[in-house]
């Protein structure tokens, strides 16, 4: 098959980087290029480890820089309980030899801008922080909606699992980094897939799947091993579980391997005030009622169940290279 | 086992209707009276029929008519498609030579405040409307909170099932119908669960079963059967279903079999704001972070998942008198 051309939209954070290495080792994805957005960190520390990870997994790879705060609002506490000091478990990428990256010197949203309008109908927008740099291109260039090829995203939660948030009790991380970006983003007329904690919670690497790849999968297996432990421990504090959740590799195994999600239609609209703010909420397809508040936008897919462990296989023989 | 005294805040409505039935067969539960409220008819209608359905199936039971609007908004529009114009699904109880029973003289909210008082501890109230009676009656005399025995509320949706609404994709109709009172009702100290779209719409009366009860249960299997016609035929034009959900009588087979249903604890908000009015939203007891929205009210049960086979044969087995 032909690749995906990807352009890789993130905040690392951890699982932002083990869904980095494992778009870097999987045949069938050609990154374009790696954009930075706050989140997990500051955009700061995000492009810094952005650079860093380009640099030692997909070498030559365009990184830009994105967004330092959302929209309309002030940027959130970097998350250090879950993704350490440096966004990265604590490996310290800035004591590390390797140089990071060169910057692209265009900001993120013209980068993707330029890349979609250069390959229209080609790229793949796998986005897995705050949607900010996303919404910032179809402020700037709303034709690139038609241009893209989909956007998988990871964030939400639409509680077909118990789950309507992880941050609040009806907001998940990413979408309400820019509650007012996500909806935008989803009510934009390009194919829309979202990946959210209907699944990614139901998606888990125990800590001995982990110890497999740190042993099985050579210099790429060491560092998600590495990267993962005080994020392990973070798991293990707060929600009990002897392994982490897979969020943002989840968007990517979407773009490999759809058939592994069930997904369900409808519009998508994210709440912007009040004490639900970040909570994404689906007009199922199959609803007759009408709904003038989503009825005029364009259908996302919402993935509402996984084969959890073909997912976790399809990532292991990716690293492990016997895929 | 001793009886379970139970107020009936309702608004018939056919499922509210079946469910009356339900109370006044079953030999555990003694109706103390039956309080009507706006929702599936205006108020007029909704205590007419509460009158007509006491005086038919428990009669000498007191009916309090209750409030003909939300605490601070308009009221709605009767739901003729789903409950037909006489909110009993056609059947026309004006035309029936019963006389319906006489109406108590205080107002809803007044007979609960001192039916609870007269009996502390032991009264049980399953409200399956609206919740304004309920918030009326917690603004008029708080204290109640700490005497009812518990509140089984027919209310809301939480996505386990899929379902966030059916009014709209937030809502659910009784607790949209007003969701200042819902939000008041579900933060008091009394012992609340809730029992939602995500428990009902997973138990379904099929035609073949109201048939069953139509020939197997005398007077009031022939009244099930035809009380349910107009609204059979809403549910397979809306959801394609040869059959009905069972609504308000999961609230009462929850106050008669609770293990029948598997419980998550947690306080509930209720959107009284926005596109997503009329939702409610639970923080688990389980999520470790502060909210700070939900920490100071109390934690109610919700119902996540049903033994339906188990409730429906409960409710046959007590329409044909064969428990």
């Amino acid at each position: 098959m032909s690749q995906h051309k990807v352009i890789y939209d993130t905040d690392p954070g951890v699982d932002d980087a083990m869904a980095l290495v494992f778009q870097a080792l999987h045949p069938d994805i050609a990154l374009l290029g790696v954009t930075s957005v706050f989140g997990n960190g500051t955009i700061e520390t995000t492009t810094r480890n952005a650079r860093y990870l380009a640099a030692k997994f997909a070498p030559g790879t365009p990184v830009a820089c994105g967004a330092a705060a959302p929209l309309r609002r002030a940027a959130p506490e970097p998350l250090a309980s879950i993704h350490g000091d440096d966004g990265l478990g604590n490996i310290r990428p800035d004591t590390h030899a390797q140089t990071g990256s060169a910057l692209d010197p265009r900001p993120a949203h013209r980068f993707i801008i330029e890349t979609v309008r250069a390959q229209p109908g080609e790229v793949t927008l796998i986005a897995v922080g705050p949607l900010t740099n996303l919404a910032l291109a179809l402020a700037e260039d709303p034709r690139i909606a038609t241009l893209v090829k989909q956007v998988v995203i990871m964030g939400g939660a639409f509680g077909t699992d118990g789950f309507l948030g992880n941050v609040t009790p009806a907001a998940e991380a990413n979408i309400l980094g820019d509650p007012d970006a996500a909806d935008v983003v989803l009510g934009a007329a390009w194919p829309v897939t979202i990946v959210g904690l209907d699944v990614t919670q139901n998606t888990i690497m125990s800590t001995a799947y982990l110890a497999s790849i740190r042993d099985r999968a050579g210099d790429a297996g060491r560092f998600v091993w590495d990267v993962s432990r005080h994020y392990e421990d973070f798991h293990r504090k707060s929600a009990q579980l002897a392994g982490i959740y897979v969020h943002d590799s989840s968007a990517v195994a979407y773009v490999l391997a759809p058939h592994l999600y069930t997904t369900r239609s409808g519009p998508v609209r994210v709440l912007t005030d009040g004490i639900a703010t970040g909570m994404t909420i689906q007009k199922p397809a199959t609803m007759p009622e009408p709904a003038p508040d989503w009825d005029s936008r364009p259908a996302c897919k919402v993935c509402i169940r996984v084969d959890a462990p073909a997912m976790l296989s399809l990532y292991e023989k990716t690293l492990c290279g016997t895929l």
